[in-house]
């Protein structure tokens, strides 16, 4: 099975991503896009999209990104993450692109940018565990 | 207005704590706990907690935990925040549990630990500013 | 062989502990101290110790819980750490105490304060693996 | 005084980075480049650099890279900063090189990469504040 696949069979089984409405936008090899539409109930007190839904997609995009490179078979984990929100997370749709920093045989290293309408409003860096 | 009726008008303007089902549990001066409770629509491919349900239970008990020790009338934003995924999220009821490390004038170092049934699951560390 | 002798000679290795001018002050299981007078030529340009300086003993100490909780011939590595700076970093001694948070097969995560005249400086989270 | 100058002074009244061996190596807006010989007083354990060599070094571009865009008189403080350690760091001569994210009035966000002899072996993601 090629890595695209393994990571839309992945994505179809959290049942978290499409709770928030987010869906895969671009698989390449050690790279991963994920988009999310605005949407009301995502917010935090500020009025813009929580900043934990910018970690959620940029978090899930890390991850697959990191599963493109891994074995088949393998599954993917989150050992840690660590976002800086930027700017207030206004827009219409919200992308998180996600490429591998480096790929070993147990750990990956990743970083995401999260865009909303164009303008960089997060920044992740990551580390992935393959189970 | 005393500090508890802040954090919670304020809890109750963000939209994404009800999505998820989270409540705010305690609010204490530099201590704020969050619940949530396990549902299906809260998942990774793991079957367990999406990182980032746990990483946002946490964001919202660290910057309500700030925000209990800032002036009236301030508001507070995440800078950044850092999570580490300890064990796997199972359990029926989760708890966020965090706390002020350190408050000054715009920003404040919170941390946060995370409990899946009483098991420790999740711990973050964030920084918070007031605006 | 004991875990504290095995710090103490991963310890002796260590040729940047002993350019900083920093010594093993107590190891106890999950628990580690690192001490460090204060010296001119550690600072930054604020007149404090750098910033890197107070990770450093923060990183060796985390380093260093974590191996107490390792099977002897292990070897630790720092995968990643995040630090706080809080305060300035004045004093005339400074200690980096870290602790064990969660112990697994591979990795640990582990934490420490770093105190300065016993005031908190900086808190580190981290990331270990055994090689 | 141009930026340039301002961050040559302010390096010049670190004592840590000369005490390490670490000199400026490039000044442009929103970058910097700090290089860092190989130095047998520098290691941890492995025989490695030590991970807060390369951490000392990437704060330091960070900080300095941040302080480019900030206006006349200003001095810049680490809030917080992660590092992962991507391979041993091997090598003759190391560089970290780092870049503005996002330049705001308060807080700045940058990103350093710490190269071994030209292969990345260290990755930073930090907060900087004007004061």
């Amino acid at each position: 099975m090629d890595f695209e696949q393994r990571v839309r069979d992945s994505f179809a089984r959290q049942t978290f991503m499409s709770t928030i409405g987010a869906t895969l936008a671009r698989v390449a090899e050690g790279e991963v896009e994920i988009e999310l539409p605005f949407r009301e109930d995502l917010l935090q007190q500020s009025g813009t999209l929580h900043a934990a839904v910018l970690a959620a997609i940029a978090d899930s995009a890390c991850g697959y990104a990191a599963l493109t490179r891994m074995p088949e078979g393998s599954e993917v984990l989150s050992v840690e993450l660590k976002v800086n929100l930027l700017e207030p997370a206004i827009g219409e749709r919200f992308v998180a692109r996600a490429r591998v920093v480096r790929s070993g045989r147990t750990l990956s290293v990743c970083a995401a940018d999260v865009f909303g309408d164009g303008k960089l409003v997060a920044t992740m860096l990551a580390t992935m565990i393959r189970r």
